[in-house]
């Protein structure tokens, strides 16, 4: 894959707090891998840049009346008044042919700094809705999704019958409710479980396990979920 | 059921950005009803509360080497070092026999600032891990949940076979990940499907329906999920 003109580019939006973290490791070996792989890499800190996540009144023109997030989200659109944040997050995100999602899993969900990126990005009119329908009309549609994260406890517990409960079944509000609900082709997670236990050796070989996965499921688009 | 010495105290966690909306409506209808069958209600309005919902360093006690987000909350609750907001909304928690999680569904799941909320005040050693465990051991064991929410989609939707998926499927993530996790007995969820589409007679209707829901649910400790 060349790396000129046509290349494709990955978006990743990342939300740790820490630069240290494996997690931010983690990200920082995917976006190594998908470089590699031809990609132009585009990344999106979220806590670097202070990402405000509560969906609000404020950022949108003045209403009259009661404030309905979707249909100020719509006519925010149609009268090309979007908060500046919100747009340019939004014009990456369109013009991104792969979407990662980068993050610890926390309460078996996106940290809330993560959660609120796609509650303002994901915005109605833009991605969905409007002139776009949903799932497979939806404006993402054709273009691929990811999630890429670390866990606090071993996989076991996430097998079928295990303490937790299945990942499947964990990262379906995700997978399903907003990266199916916009378009994407969902590929399969890459995920590290409990990163907070290893030693600097297993961590290493951890990270090369990332580097492996992302650079193959990124490659294969027959990988995909459900 | 008595009022006065030992009734029961419901918390209410609301999230949503207007006062006017169905879902503040239906917040406040359930408020009624749980005083009426004897709760002594406790309300915290998050959007009203300008709740910051981003885990981050800056909360916690000055760290050296690396920020590890459960490390710190285990330490601030060993060292009485908790944030303010976070230990009193901790304190609100722990006093409540049953959890009320009132909310739009936003890409099916909880809006950012009650996700944040969630990532900041289910404290690591406060309610769960430390000299808790977690389900059954942890430190909500013995109290009960719910989610009380508002869809943009139709129940049909959300039916097995539905456009969207079955909600059961959706709501795996909160009522096993974060409610049950921390020892919650989890109740049946009160939903309001579509209100935006509703006439004002429609939408009364659907508050009497809420009040009877609340009402029954609260009062019938068999009516569990799962």
């Amino acid at each position: 894959m060349s790396t000129f003109a046509a290349a494709p580019t990955a978006l990743i939006v990342h939300a740790h707090p820490e630069p240290r973290s494996f997690s931010t490791a983690q990200m920082t070996a995917a976006a190594q891998s998908l470089g590699a792989a031809g990609y132009r890499v585009d990344v999106l800190d979220l806590y670097a840049d202070d990402w405000a996540p509560v969906l609000a009144r404020e950022e949108f023109a003045p209403v009259e009346g009661p404030f309905k997030p979707q249909a100020e989200q719509l006519r925010a659109v149609e009268e090309r008044t979007l908060d500046a944040a919100v747009r340019a997050h939004l014009d990456r995100l369109l013009a991104a042919d792969l979407l990662v999602l980068s993050f610890p899993m926390w309460w078996f969900s996106l940290p809330a700094v993560l959660k609120g990126w796609v509650d303002r990005v994901f915005v109605m009119g833009g991605v969905f809705g409007g002139s776009h329908g949903l799932f497979g009309d939806a404006a993402l549609a054709g273009k691929r999704a990811m999630l890429l994260f670390t866990t606090g406890g071993p996989s076991e517990s996430f097998r079928p019958g295990g303490a937790f409960g299945p990942m499947d079944d964990f990262l379906f509000h995700i997978h399903r409710g907003m990266l199916e609900f916009v378009g994407y082709q969902v590929l399969e997670p890459v995920i590290t479980y409990g990163p907070a236990r290893m030693t600097d050796r297993e961590r290493a070989s951890a990270l090369d396990a990332v580097r492996e996965s992302v650079a193959r499921v990124a490659a294969d688009a027959g990988a995909t979920v459900g």
